[in-house]
């Protein structure tokens, strides 16, 4: 160990670099760019920074593996990752695709950065992967309108689009976390429904100004094309505000299991909410009480209440680097990484605590902060080698604060027993999650 | 055609609708929001806006297909897009991967958004995509520095990272565009050799301090451990600026083509020196004058000097809806819609011309337009069903225009005989791209 000798530059000990307790670093110092760290690393012995790195041979030289030495294969027409990374998938609950619900999890801990690969975006279905032929394929607009229309793919593609990155997150995403004891399990088990696009498409709006809405609509009810035929209601103020008719997913064509050839996206509103394989709206003067509304997505609250027409994803943070399966190789410095979004709007602060939310440093954010996207930040840390417990917590441009467990679990309850693994029982949980990090460096699933 | 009862709210003619001429519409008019379309729309005849939406059935009525009566399929651990969307690929100059280089090129015009998804990420490779073995792979820095260092994927993934959007795009891209006559070509044969994603990696500044840079090294020579070796020669302010070890590509590890484990990134410059399989970064006190940057990238000059150590992609822009293959079924409202990027930072302004160049008007820049990125843009346009000449024009906040074809044939020269199709023998081709369409809706590729 090295650490020890890392100074920062124009200070003489490591009090001036610590942001909180527990070996939370000073972004800047870091982050700031390489003048700010040069001096320090300039006069420190070789790896200090994180302990990790090794001195090189002389002049360079390698030995050459085969792949230095002979061709590679031929580039394929669609490109997938490397047989390395056979493990870098979706976890499923239902891998037969049995009747009854299939969720496909996000392996957010082996990822990095805010955009999630098409082939890696959460799914949760109600009736499995449908092969929609999009030649015939109609969205229908009706109920409450001066013209019910009805569009194809290439109508469709005639109207003016539109662009924006955002989150879609299912309302049970953090279910796991109702349980009264912390579930052993890992962060794609845990929040692994949740994901973020670049979505391109149609504003609804254009589409309603086509219809013509009746002044009496207040309400429209999106169905889907699949066999289960989910269908909820929306207000209409949504459907003039940044609703979407999504037709492309980080630029391809939707994904199968995502709505191709098309679904409804409501940015920052619950996941199932965003109906894919959209193939009817009708507007209406009030909402339709479908039964994925009234039962499904409608979980009881302490107070005998059902708690329907949440609608919003609200501020929720976790931390992916490190989590449960990423464990410490040795103590030093280590970067603390994960995924904020809202949506209500914009992540505007995100804070990080390394002893159990005592003491708490701000995060980077990465630009661009987009309005409910997901949005990565960075914070720098020591690890001493001793037991810690990280945390992270954020804010939105709406004025919400990320609750704390205590917080959330007054309000929302919690359930008596622990639930298996991969139940989604309840919704919305957007508490704070904690990581214990062991004396091994083992990372562990723990309340505090 | 029903377009001529179409009316701007609160106007009584076309005229205050155009923004230039042979249709180009106010932009404001279709992406300001429904409100502004709405009384227009409200009184116009069915499908007015582009003459396209039909008439819905009765009560939203829609027969089943198979897909809406019966279960879908199992979902995937790691999801492809549909069979519908087989075509949508990469097209391979030397698809069995005989010797010799291999390009893949990316399908614009079946894409929309700023994101080109991993799949399709175009790909030169003058050697195959290695198989690497990412615990095997060793980055060397050495040379010029107080202590050369040897990283693993381990041990770079302990420093600080970082994350931004930015395109690639090969110095040959264009390279059909030097032809004295128009070639007839898609869009994918004559722009397909750039792309658009998201990076995260570790900032080569940081690497830099952690070796402790020498005070007479000005330059850095990359190398790949792929068979060909390629090693480029970068300016070491590039270094210190925003190049990157980039180690993911939208949220997943970099695809095999693209330089799995570990490629280096330097927003804005020429693709080649974002050097794929990085094993090798030499600090130097000037360029290596490697054959790649002696010889294949150092095209002559009408003026018989090479064109040497260009480095910047120029600002550039091209229409990629319409163009060659997607043919306009029919007169009435359509959006043209296109691409952006300069290597100079920040597109501040995309123009559009329906008339060869005679008559402009601005494009709608969609949010967040971001420094070194694809930037998308969107015009609406009433196609009256005669001939016209669609071209696109950008500008970027350094201060460029995206020069004109006479501009820049002038400077640049082109060839005396049209090349082979999918050859690449000029470099850095960034002036206007023009598209014809006849009066048949079919659209090719013109000279104006």
């Amino acid at each position: 160990m090295r650490t020890s000798t890392y100074r920062h530059r124009g200070t003489k000990g490591p009090t001036s670099e610590a942001v909180a307790g527990n070996g939370l670093l000073n972004r800047r110092m870091l982050l700031g760019g390489g003048a700010i760290l040069a001096g320090a690393i300039g006069t420190a012995p070789l790896g200090s920074m994180t302990g990790a790195a090794a001195e090189a041979p002389a002049g360079g030289a390698l030995t050459d593996p085969p792949w230095s030495l002979e061709p590679g294969a031929a580039i394929e027409p669609y490109e997938r990752p490397s047989r390395f990374e056979k493990d870098v998938v979706r976890t499923l609950n239902n891998p037969k695709g049995l009747s009854g619900n299939q969720g496909a999890r996000t392996p957010h801990h082996l990822l990095n950065g805010a955009i999630t690969p098409n082939g890696l975006h959460f799914v949760v279905s109600h009736g499995g992967a449908p092969e929609i032929d999009p030649d015939q394929h109609r969205l229908v607009i009706h109920g409450l309108v001066k013209r019910p229309l009805v569009f194809n793919l290439d109508t469709l593609a005639r109207y003016p689009m539109t662009t924006r990155v955002s989150f879609i997150e299912c309302g049970g995403n953090g279910a796991p976390l109702f349980s009264p004891e912390p579930l052993q399990a890992n962060l794609q088990a845990l929040h692994g429904l949740a994901s973020c696009a670049e979505w391109t498409g149609v504003k609804l709006s254009t589409l309603f100004d086509e219809a013509g809405v009746d002044p009496k609509a207040k309400w429209f009810i999106a169905e889907g094309a699949d066999a289960p035929h989910l269908a909820r209601s929306v207000p209409l103020k949504k459907g003039f505000d940044d609703a979407m008719i999504a037709l492309y997913q980080n630029g391809e064509r939707l994904m199968p299991a995502n709505g191709y050839p098309m679904r409804l996206l409501l940015p920052g509103y619950e996941g199932n909410m965003n109906v894919k394989y959209l193939r009817r709206i009708k507007l209406a003067e009030g909402p339709a009480m479908s039964y994925w509304e009234a039962r499904t997505y409608a979980p009881l609250l302490p107070n005998g209440k059902a708690y329907q027409f949440y609608l919003l994803q609200e501020v929720k943070s976790f931390i992916t680097h490190p989590s449960p399966d990423l464990s410490l190789k040795g103590p030093g410095l280590w970067e603390i990484s994960g995924i904020a979004y809202s949506g209500a709007g914009r992540v505007t602060k995100v804070m990080v605590s390394a002893d159990g939310g005592k003491s708490w440093g701000e995060a980077a954010l990465s630009e661009p902060v987009l309005s409910k996207a997901f949005t990565r930040f960075r914070m720098p840390w020591r690890w001493d080698g001793g037991p810690a417990v990280l945390q992270s917590r954020a804010w939105d441009d709406a004025g919400n604060a990320q609750p704390t467990r205590a917080e959330f679990v007054a309000a929302r309850g919690q359930l008596k027993a622990p639930p298996p693994v991969g139940a989604v029982l309840n919704h919305h949980f957007n508490a704070v999650t904690s990581w214990g990090v062991e004396g091994t460096g083992e990372v562990k699933h723990v309340y505090a």
